[in-house]
């Protein structure tokens, strides 16, 4: 992990504060590349420490033995005993709860938020962090190909979730990245549906949006299809068919250097072309990485410049209230300029049965 | 929900603050019953407001129409301008990040910590809550017996746990209550182990820990057993015997009125008189709830008083370094003085193939 070193270098120095405190699971994974549920990391202007407890230290040690992380076994008590030399810490405000700052207070302590100076560095992803994503992205894609074959009149949506994630488990993935959104029919027309217990039937129309988690980094995707053609979807396949368009024209325009706004006018711009603006009721994307959403947003008023190396979904979706709902969603990054898609399988067809 | 309003009132009077102002999911579900992704409850003296936005807003004004919570539609900038009269904010430290205690600074206020009077409120279940977990321990057994004929040799950890996890979903579960922790042969002897790609033999001990939420609340189980029998596990079969007794001994001898640490005395004591002491290196449970970790704790040291309507775990382990670990658990209630077990299917013998 000493690529990690200049880097870490850089987060540090950037945020402003003597050292830093970092408690937090993502966080901790990604300065170390060791995964643990508990333990904390201490960053000072020498050394990264991290504290493991009994459950991790052995086996933190053996993974990091000649990286520039140094392993001690201990618990929150120790590794606020190694921080009291550094009067300001720099913690993650929004994973830090105030539980926890009114133990740093206690030891003396100022703090300031760290967050900004690491999403910065988190924001172009390395080649070991890509090459992560793209196995995310493909144990996603297999495990919803061989969802398909077993989807029969009748199920629930609960068990299509649930299926859909044994499935993505048992290729490889350590867990889901988010609840998988699973909506039958009408139930598509609410962006973020909570999965229930709609059955199955056929000719509805199916929307599935999910991902999965492998060594930490996450996938994210969503396809749209009729489960069956009861002939009365003409509607539904006019509409996939310019959700689809605009998905796919970003991936052709969208270039590095644009802004998140540019990007998410690409797909917004053609679909106002066809009187759907007012249906396409949330943003374009936002970046995958450790965190299923994190910087840069692809919004109408976002700033951030989109550049080689970031991890973003590219989702429109169309939703026309209480009657149905489109979105088609690939995880992709930026390469050489271009979008390059982790999506390399699944059909993005408006039929499947 | 009538039935929280003279609660809430007691939460409230006993916070201290002049409103509760919750962002955290299970304490907005805890006070209105309703399950959202986000929102926010404020409770002023006079009122029970819940704050959702255009995903939730319909829904839960159907579903609370009557009760004593009042809906309104909005997001967070709503919500914390319904909080403006209120000078000092009860907001849950634990679960308030930093991020969000500098907003509620920002518009003036002061905050103190609710969650000491949330937890002591939440420690005693009332009828409905205790049915959930009921609920929830039964999808749990009842997965862990569709399970077993499933296990086969050369099935890794990783795989078994997902198709537990996939059996409880089936079976009405929204999801797990924590990690499920899948341990073959040695690797029982790791009390937190990770779930990983060890494959299963024929001879093995498994250990599985594990538990599902239903409507909110969970469960929390471990069995521990051999996947057929070899012929060389004497040792286990008799430390098996062994805790199970300390776990049979927690069910007969514990009762209302007494402490978390006069509890764990029971069982500790117990594996004491075998020599056990040393091997049984946790405590022996904590509460259950809407959370798979809250009061009270039953362990060496705690003061906890337990009284009839608290949920927790019975625990006990022995874990031989390297080599073996045993832990039979079961979530259960204290009722009229005395345990009752939610777990009533599930065989805790040793020997299942």
């Amino acid at each position: 992990m000493a690529m990690l070193s200049e880097k870490l270098r850089k987060i540090y120095e950037s945020s402003g504060a003597d050292a830093l405190f970092l408690a937090c699971d993502f966080l901790r994974r990604y300065l170390t590349d060791f995964y643990s549920t508990d333990g904390y990391v201490l960053v000072t202007p020498e050394e990264c420490i991290f504290v493991a407890d009994l459950r991790y230290f052995e086996a933190a040690e053996k993974k990091l033995s000649g990286s520039c992380v140094k392993v001690v076994q201990g618990g929150c008590g120790n590794a606020l005993e190694l921080a009291k030399p550094y009067h300001t810490l720099g913690v993650p405000y929004p994973f830090t709860s105030v539980s926890a700052l009114r133990l740093y207070e206690q030891d003396g302590h100022e703090t300031l938020d760290c967050m900004p100076a690491f999403r910065a560095a988190m924001l172009v992803k390395e080649e070991w962090e890509l090459s992560r994503i793209e196995k995310a992205c493909e144990i996603a894609e297999d495990a919803f190909d061989l969802l398909l074959p077993d989807l029969k009149e009748g199920m629930r949506e609960s068990e299509v979730a649930a299926l859909l994630e044994y499935n993505m488990r048992r290729l490889g993935a350590s867990g889901v990245s988010f609840d998988t959104i699973c909506a039958f029919g009408e139930n598509g027309s609410v962006p973020h549906y909570e999965t229930a217990a709609r059955k199955l039937r056929f000719g509805d129309p199916v929307l599935i949006d999910f991902g999965c988690k492998y060594e930490g980094y996450c996938s994210d995707i969503t396809r749209t299809f009729l489960f069956g053609d009861d002939g009365r979807h003409e509607e539904f396949k006019k509409l996939h068919a310019t959700v689809l368009m605009a998905h796919e024209l970003v991936k052709e325009r969208l270039c590095s250097g644009m802004t998140g706004a540019e990007a998410d006018a690409i797909a917004r711009g053609y679909l106002r072309s066809k009187g759907l603006s007012e249906n396409f009721t949330h943003s374009l994307g936002h970046g995958v990485g450790l965190q299923i959403h994190e910087a840069p947003v692809l919004s109408p008023r976002s700033r951030d410049v989109l550049t080689d190396g970031m991890v973003f979904s590219d989702e429109p979706g169309v939703y026309l209230a209480g009657r149905l709902g489109i979105r088609i969603e690939d995880t992709v990054c930026l390469k050489g300029g271009k979008v390059v898609s982790f999506m390399k399988k699944t059909s993005r067809r408006a039929l499947i049965l």
